[in-house]
């Protein structure tokens, strides 16, 4: 997206694509899920898909299946899927609402919303059982603007700390207020990584997406230097276009609070691990990502409104969700046919050009990652 | 089922469900196979479902698929389904009927059905080659009133001393004399030990099977010291119940030759490793678990009747079938569950209640023989 | 298919079929491919599929995707189907034609038909990068009168070495002028290695194939002895038969240049490690090997005529094509049913019949392959 004034001296020597073992090697993979989804704050949708006490999601993360619930009080509680009696998976269905307690199907088990255990059928005359001594197991959660994030990890630091000065950034674009217009789930047979270095360049734009292209020229913009949480920049819409949507026209009205500038711009980050964050002048579009395998990867893309805008009898989303779904589907059939190439013995490292400088820090990340996990 | 007069002081400290190893790991999984199921007597149906010479079933016993056939004489013999001479399966139907030879399909070479090679094409010019050093591979097969057991050790015990004093107990019942009325064959995503478990205990019946607790209290009954082949009890049935079926009504005579008490009793014997016994007033139900991995089990549940009350024109047996079958897909629900839940790293061994005392004493026999068999 | 006038002492103590574990071991088979797929010569079709300059198909070898091409100046060329740059696969259609470029999906790298790079886009810029660093990566090709051979070995010797006297034994025959008449392609659940020992014996025929038993007797013909790289004989015709079809009838005239004796006679060779080539009177049948795991190999069955044959108002392939398709099926079940066997514990090696002879020798290759390979 951005182009460097002065070259630094050793681009090339430096900047290649990571060695096929990261995309290809199921010890790398499991050691990622523990590095990145295990310990890192990762996105896990938003608060409004649970606005009322009871109502839950299930998220899957690296195999383990967690219970998102809003408490009575409205406060928001993550808990491990699991039955402390005998290890039961306690709730089945993707989302749904609890009438104020978690049973166990098995042994009727219950357990309030903020997880305590309030009922254990028969284990009266057990010596020395308390059920103070069986709360759920809890997963610790975040928000930041009506994102959800959750920490697996055994003493989380702050949200706040990885977020960095992104949590100020974007507060014009007001996304606490943004409700939800549609979601997109899709079933990717690639690594995880291939997807954000797919979101980190648009070198590929010209050919993959002709559309894309005509609406926001690929070499426009400015990449931001890379942080180890997220990487990001942003690009121009073309003379004319409103947003990035079949005509190029807006949905409705630009979010309320965008300056001028931003009006023509296209902001795409990616927060660390599994977020990617696109925001429009009109709307705010963001993949979840989810690794189910090493070379399998299931991206949740939702595109949020401001809710007047969406009370609108102008208001249209699908121009939007078209153009997106359009691209997306190109993209994953990219980082397709690329996972598909790197199981190859005759695949090398190639060389990044300047368009692709956030891939290579992004590899650099990586990389150190597994260095300073490295004893 | 039971109910201990006097507490065990240890209870609480010793009785946790078991560590999750048990259930999701493929080493452990393995190790259960060889010390349970090619170690011990395993059950294998029903000698009336072979009731002519040439009458055969095909088993699958730890990937192993096994001939048991009858022979001309009337016995019963069990083979590995290998030809000898390029180890060829013979027999691929499941059930069906050989016209007096176990055919090889590719050089038809030739078994009569006690295992004897008696035709080996193109072999008479070989040096040294002699018809009768190639045998099928034969099988160890013993009979328990018309149950058939298989031993694929190499010195198996006799199956007297795996059955103890089961042998004798239902000697009242006449199980050689029943006949089979309806089979049902389940897939069931969870480990074996789960569904040995789950029918152990009716801790779970007011909510998982709230039919079977109006015909039967989950608290009536009385367990048995467990054995470390069998273990089992029995529960009464309520008043004016007759039997366990969707109306609680016989579905015929009582079988021949029982007391008056126990035509009021159901008993559930798990005869270890695969046989779930479930003796009824009118009938005989069985389960037999085949393990097929780690997380999936084949249950195959059979409802056996008195041949005399078949053939009577009140018999009815749609009834106890409807029960047992919704009973059982209950069951095995829960059971998926909780493999589900096991492979959390969040489940921790929780505490058992005195109403699963012959789960605890079943996960000492499964602890027990794994350290037995440690050096 | 012959006999041996003088049997050898020792034939009885030697001639048993492989151990297991060549059949059943993962690692083994890994082994197989790396030093019979990835290091010898192996069949890849027939150049008379890619007529025309830009014409393609896409071979899979051991998992490894490779382009086979015709370029502008008609020379046959074979490369790794993996872009330079990032490692995307560059082409995804089973076959098809490129305009004069070889582009890849992603960022546009483009190829010339000879493999070499003549397009990357914003690559102008990174220091010391040059063009013709990055060439597709070549794959070694050789043709045999009209067969494609590849080599994906670091310094492969000629192919002509592979083929020995096979080069020019079947020069009567006119294999390049030949023409694929009809292509089947099956999936067989087997490993490689049984469908080449299935095609060296006709022991199984008179059980198996009784059709074909009527057209040829097993026991007719001669074997070669055997050759490191290929091994084979020929059967004859019975009186009154005119090639192997399903009424025995001549699809059309024999091939031009053929003796009167080569009218009467069907030849069977195994060129290792995957081509089994069927000479016939008046057309060629070639199976091409490719396993897909250890228990499950692709076999692509082609039948190939004379171009003036073809052209003949009389010329019907459709009772040859079903002959051997009916014949093909009847194998790969025997062979599917060997492979189950194989898995079982109860599996010993067996003695192998003089009938057998050419099994025998396939066996001591591999074998002695596996042994010149350990250090």
């Amino acid at each position: 997206m951005t182009v460097h004034d002065k070259p630094s001296p050793s681009w090339h020597s430096e900047a290649l694509s990571l060695p096929a073992r990261y995309y290809i090697d199921p010890a790398n993979h499991q050691s990622e899920l523990e590095r990145f989804f295990l310990g890192m704050w990762i996105h896990a949708g938003r608060a409004d898909q649970i606005p009322v006490s009871g109502d839950y999601v299930l998220r899957d993360v690296a195999g383990e299946s967690l219970i998102v619930t809003r408490a009575d009080d409205g406060a928001i509680h993550a808990f491990y899927n699991v039955c402390r009696h005998r290890g039961t998976r306690l709730c089945e269905a993707a989302e749904g609402s609890f009438d104020g307690l978690i049973r166990c199907p098995y042994h009727a088990w219950a357990y309030d919303l903020s997880g305590r255990l309030v009922a254990a059928p028969q284990m009266h005359d057990v010596p020395n059982f308390r059920i103070e001594d069986y709360p759920l197991a809890a997963v610790a959660l975040g928000l930041w603007d009506g994102h959800i994030f959750l920490n697996l990890g055994e003493c989380p630091r702050p949200l706040a700390e990885q977020l960095g000065v992104l949590a100020d950034k974007f507060r014009a674009w007001g996304m606490e207020q943004l409700r939800l217009g549609k979601r997109i789930v899709y079933d990717v047979a690639s690594n995880w990584k291939l997807i954000i270095q797919n979101y980190s360049e648009c070198l590929h734009c010209p050919g993959v997406h002709p559309a894309l292209q005509r609406l926001s020229h690929f070499l426009s913009g400015q990449n931001e230097p890379a942080h180890p949480s997220y990487l990001g920049g942003r690009m121009d819409l073309r003379e004319g276009i409103g947003t990035l949507s079949m005509d190029g026209q807006l949905t409705g009205a630009c979010l309320p609070g965008l300056s001028v500038d931003d009006h023509r711009r296209v902001y795409y980050y990616t927060v660390l691990p599994n977020l990617l964050l696109s925001l429009h002048p009109d709307y705010m579009m963001t993949h979840t990502l989810w690794p189910r395998a090493l070379d399998r990867t299931e991206v949740v893309c939702e595109w949020h409104f401001h809710p007047e805008a969406m009370a609108n009898p102008g208001f249209r989303l699908d121009d939007a969700v078209s153009f997106w779904d359009m691209t997306n589907r190109q993209d994953w059939h990219v980082c397709e046919q690329m996972q598909l190439g790197l199981k190859s013995r005759a695949y090398r490292p190639g060389p990044y050009s300047r368009r692709e400088d956030l891939l290579h820090a992004f590899d650099q990340l990586i990389r150190s990652e597994e260095q300073s996990s490295t004893p």
